[in-house]
């Protein structure tokens, strides 16, 4: 890890030519390192105030911008810090980035200003998680999922379950102390109970992290058929109509996926294998090698087939070859070209035609699809490094529990007690390692 | 052109997954728009503060923000504003306009804070431009050029010049006002003496701008040479130099042009075009066709050959070949393998070898060219349509002087000079329309 007392900057927004760019800088000297690097004396300036003038190198002018000054602890990282807005350039941008480490600052690492908030107990692991969520969040229900982590609720949540294991940890502790003596603090069948009640809390939690993946990265989606089902013409449709909202403005778009659109603000990600693709020419080879491990693996199928030359016996051979997905709509494309009868078809196919854009009940299909993962107010789990952590706090518990019922020492209980208590520490950082934070700060950007 | 009455916003940064994004709000309803759209009053709050929150769209939570107000005038547009810093992420920049729209706001059209800015007076055209022109600056050049052009001594200049003319129009236009009588208030020998003053000064802007053009935009460098000459290992061995400064920062080289080189602040910009490439397979065949047209163009011409592979009796035949371009260098590659005689070459003769990245005395030379065009403290015009406005109003000042020298009437004298006046005019905005305000500011970014 890199030296924490060092003053850090990095650019905090995209390279590009744009109308803004900021820098960040944060630190012990950060008001003394910008001081030095602007035109105007900002050393006695209050925080949460801005000024205007320039950044310059000596005598040389670099740009024309607004600092905004933030003295500790009421910054991002709780050390004093400034803002430098100025003109989006890249070259100026890499210039005042220039000029600052000149006069002392360091580049900082990926993720270093929120480690240092992390680190000066802004924010919990959990919560700093959730900041790189909330960047990366790219639609109506993973950016909800992760302002609430971030309010704290699932970091409360833990601390609770910490809580009630401290207490009877250290009645346990208390029983080793005594060793030799054979008392019992900890009442061994109340001990049970509550951990009986952790686990019932700690698994629904965890849980919840099928909900939340989803919720955070979209729901797997797989569009099969056989050739000329008009499969990319459905596609084009589906994303034409969330196209529509997207390009409202201007120059926000560059970044979006193809192949994602969005329901009711949740995301469904069609699955982008060239094997799968091709393997649709021969539908019959559907269900073999890595397709096969591909489609086992969405979330959701949907098959088309071209009603106008497929039979209802036809589609009986072609549905018994498909693998078993949970949600698997049937959906007859081409359905203004043929007179047909709902009722010889599967209960619950979905009639539309894509040519023609009318694809409401596909998706209304979709949109009760998207219901199943409706965000509330309960605590969903979205990380799989927390998941991970409650499952293993989970089987900690139960060796307690089996130690319970076996009549083990006290000694060999209070060491799985830890283990739990260590592991649900790990979620929210009070117990962590560089390790643990190199894994989750290195993924984040730079400059936040 | 759009209400100006309309409060405006835009993304000020670009998209992108990022540390921040700002969003600017601009206009009469900023400041109730904002409040509105944050969990916070901030109607009372004062200019040049910061106010953390989050924006809000009724009961829901968009972002966690950093709001900046600025209050009329003392902002960059001269209306009320808010900057609204948020999270990095695109959905979320998206979310926030569009909530902002929601309640009152319009989307901005590129330029349009900084058309509002000139319109309010904060700055003039010709500052405005600059502007753009720090936004899209690339090099230590073009930024400083654009800064000095912010700073208005340009526009000082023309001022002094623009005032000189409007004290003589008038007595011009007074004369006019005695049509009939037949007098002279304006003392001729005078009028043709400062009208040839200005010439002079118009002429020294004008002829600024080669300068200026290429302290903006680089110099058109095409390296030519024979097939193997080693044309692709200097273009990398001059790229490997310049891209070692630049990558030093992560992530702010995304916008970077291939085949650019920075030496002393100037951009040596390798003009690329597959036509001239073919076409050096075949060293006869320079100097037809659109080849040539493009060589002519450049400023430099680097030329390469293989010492090892070419006499000097040879050399002189492709010299002969080559178009006439003012600055040309002679660039002897593979100068490690062979053993040479200096003056056996033609004088200014570069030896280097490309291969062992042993290019000095080429980068000296180059860092001598740009050297010519260094940027001192001296106006120098930067704009094509400046440039255009100055040869106009020159042209109008010549019409003058025959028109004194040939004794036309004060009322066609007085004719020439508007029309020098409007031209001056139009380079800062004392004269303007509508048509020149688009072809300006709709080159902005958007959020600018």
């Amino acid at each position: 890890m890199s030296n924490l007392n060092d003053t850090i900057t990095a650019p905090a927004t995209p390279a590009g030519v744009s109308a803004l760019a900021v820098i960040r800088l944060s630190g012990n000297d950060a008001i003394s390192i910008a001081n030095t690097c602007f035109d105007k004396d900002i050393s006695k300036a209050n925080g949460y105030t801005i000024h205007y003038g320039h950044i310059v190198d000596g005598d040389t002018r670099i740009d024309e911008v607004l600092l905004s000054i933030f003295k500790n602890p009421h910054s991002y990282t709780g050390e004093d810090s400034v803002e430098i807005s100025g003109h989006g350039s890249p070259y100026i941008t890499r210039r005042i980035v220039e000029t600052l480490v000149k006069h002392g600052a360091r580049i900082a690492d990926p993720g270093e200003f929120t480690l240092r908030a992390f680190l000066n107990k802004k924010l919990d692991l959990a919560q700093a998680e959730a900041v790189a969520d909330m960047i990366s969040s790219n639609s109506e229900a993973s950016l909800q999922m992760a302002l609430s982590q971030m309010r704290g609720g699932f970091s409360e949540d833990i601390a609770v379950l910490r809580q009630e294991l401290v207490d009877f940890a250290a009645l346990i502790e208390l029983e080793n102390d005594f060793g030799e003596e054979d008392v019992e603090f900890a009442n061994r069948p109340k001990l049970k109970a509550l951990v009986d009640k952790l686990l019932t809390q700690i698994e629904k939690l965890r849980s919840s992290f099928a909900s939340g993946n989803v919720l955070k990265n979209g729901i797997n989606t797989v569009i099969a058929g056989k050739p000329n089902a008009g499969k990319s013409t459905l596609l084009n449709a589906l994303l034409n109509e969330e196209r529509a909202i997207v390009s409202e403005i201007e120059g926000t778009t560059r970044d979006t996926i193809e192949e994602v659109f969005t329901l009711n603000g949740i995301q469904f990600r069609l699955i982008d294998t060239a094997g799968l693709r091709e393997s649709t020419d021969h539908i019959e080879k559907i269900g073999v090698g890595k397709t096969k491990e591909h489609m086992l693996n969405a979330e959701l199928l949907i098959y088309l087939f071209d009603i106008s030359k497929t039979t209802p016996e036809q589609l009986q051979i072609e549905i018994a070859e498909l693998p078993q997905i949970s949600n698997t709509i049937l959906v007859a494309n081409k359905a203004d070209t043929i007179a047909h009868v709902e009722k010889d078809w599967p209960k619950n196919t979905v009639f539309i035609s894509a040519k023609n854009k009318d694809i409401s009940k596909l998706t209304s299909e979709l949109e009760r699809i998207a219901g199943q993962y409706e965000f509330g107010n309960e605590t969903i789990v979205n990380n799989a490094r927390h998941a991970d952590a409650l499952t293993q706090s989970s089987e900690s518990l139960n060796q307690v529990i089996t130690g319970i019922e076996s009549g083990i020492t006290s000694d060999l209980i209070a060491l799985d007690i830890r283990n739990a208590l260590y592991q649900l520490g790990l979620i929210t950082g009070e117990v962590t390692n560089d390790e643990v934070l190199d894994s989750i700060f290195t993924r984040f950007c730079i400059g936040k």
